[in-house]
């Protein structure tokens, strides 16, 4: 399955058993995983986990993940954690074209994914993931709504779409003409961030919209939003 | 000069000119992409800019980085920022093992620079910056240093310490048996961690020990950190 175009990877022998899943499926870093598994067009399994239940903090995931957070990636022998490292792992091995490699890539377009790569690490998510815990989780969990700090991260979010606006007028996708995992890592987050009141934010940078209502109708991503309740769960009592 | 083993990559034509790299040397940003380009042998030159002048935040630097930050790499046509995205490309380019790719590379050490990265990026630097603003640079921009968030920064370092301790007990690198930018990557935020009253806190853990005096003893270290005075250049009125 794995394409050679890739590198020179060492390819393992035997039967293939599926890929593991540990985690909770609305979590973001987890979307974030399962969307490039969906993408990548591979086997796995969900092995569901309970945050509510403290099931990351047991011997048996620490052993997977000392850190005791979620998702980890099991591949044979292979345990992977972090969610981008782990999406990483999963195109180099069956869609390299997702990273700016193997067929048609160049060290120009994996470059400029790991740039958008990055800039969702420590831009976008910086900005979105204040909004979400004040907007959506804390009236669950019963701390109050620091207005403040959602305010501040709304503008540091307005600067940051504002750029991703200049970028999507040039090039429909943020490393280039195709997809690749710097888009499809934004999905969880935004997913999210489309359920709070602050979603209209978005009607000021059409190229945003565009760029966000492309990846909203991807079947994989679909998919993967349906395990996603825009209130994390915890309205309905599903909590995980 | 590059590897055609790290994948199918287009190379450019034409005369060679030295890369460029625009900020100031004190920045932790700055220097995880000065190591790189040392470790590398790359060709390149700083082109100093001053943050107390407000460099970064003039068009002509904005139009290299619309997020107004440093460090930028210009490598003939291609402008590219994130200090982690732009270490990856100066590897990919020139010494792609340091990436666990290429020559005696693999899929799994690959995976795993990737985690590594990613666990010094969200793990490590998130307890580190905290201890960096309070104990040094708060005083001389004078704010208070609140040491409350000082005393949760070192606990959340001490746990994240105690993974890598057992990480470094059983390979000689974070990645593996060979040193790859996840390592060095940590290089930077460490230098001025051990600058502060907390650098004792490493001696609990003798393998991190061994593993940061192996990463000081590299030339190409010293090299950079010759232009790192441990108070950011503040005590010395040297502010860039």
């Amino acid at each position: 399955m794995y394409q050679q175009s890739a590198g020179q990877i060492q390819l393992q022998e035997g039967p293939m058993a599926p890929m593991k899943v540990y985690g909770w499926v609305v979590s973001p870093w987890m979307a974030r995983v399962l969307v490039a598994l969906e993408e990548a067009g591979a086997e796995y399994e969900v092995v569901p986990m309970s945050r509510s239940g403290g099931d990351h903090r047991r011997p048996e995931h620490l052993a997977r993940n000392p850190f005791g957070e979620i998702p980890v990636l099991e591949d044979g022998d292979l345990t992977l954690y972090q969610s981008r490292a782990i999406a990483r792992y999963i195109f180099r091995k069956y869609k390299p074209e997702f990273l700016g490699l193997g067929e048609g890539g160049s060290l120009e377009e994996s470059a400029m994914v790991d740039v958008w790569l990055d800039v969702e690490a420590h831009q976008h998510e910086a900005a979105v993931r204040p909004i979400l815990w004040h907007c959506i989780i804390n009236k669950f969990e019963g701390r109050d709504r620091d207005q403040g700090v959602v305010d501040e991260s709304v503008r540091k979010l307005e600067k940051v779409l504002g750029v991703y606006e200049a970028r999507l007028s040039g090039s429909r996708y943020l490393a280039g003409d195709r997809i690749s995992l710097a888009d499809l890592s934004h999905f969880s987050n935004m997913r999210y961030f489309m359920a709070t009141e602050y979603a209209g934010v978005v009607d000021a940078y059409p190229h945003v919209k565009a760029w966000w209502e492309a990846l909203l109708a991807r079947p994989t991503v679909q998919k993967v939003m349906a395990g996603m309740p825009p209130d994390f769960g915890f309205g309905s009592g599903n909590i995980p």
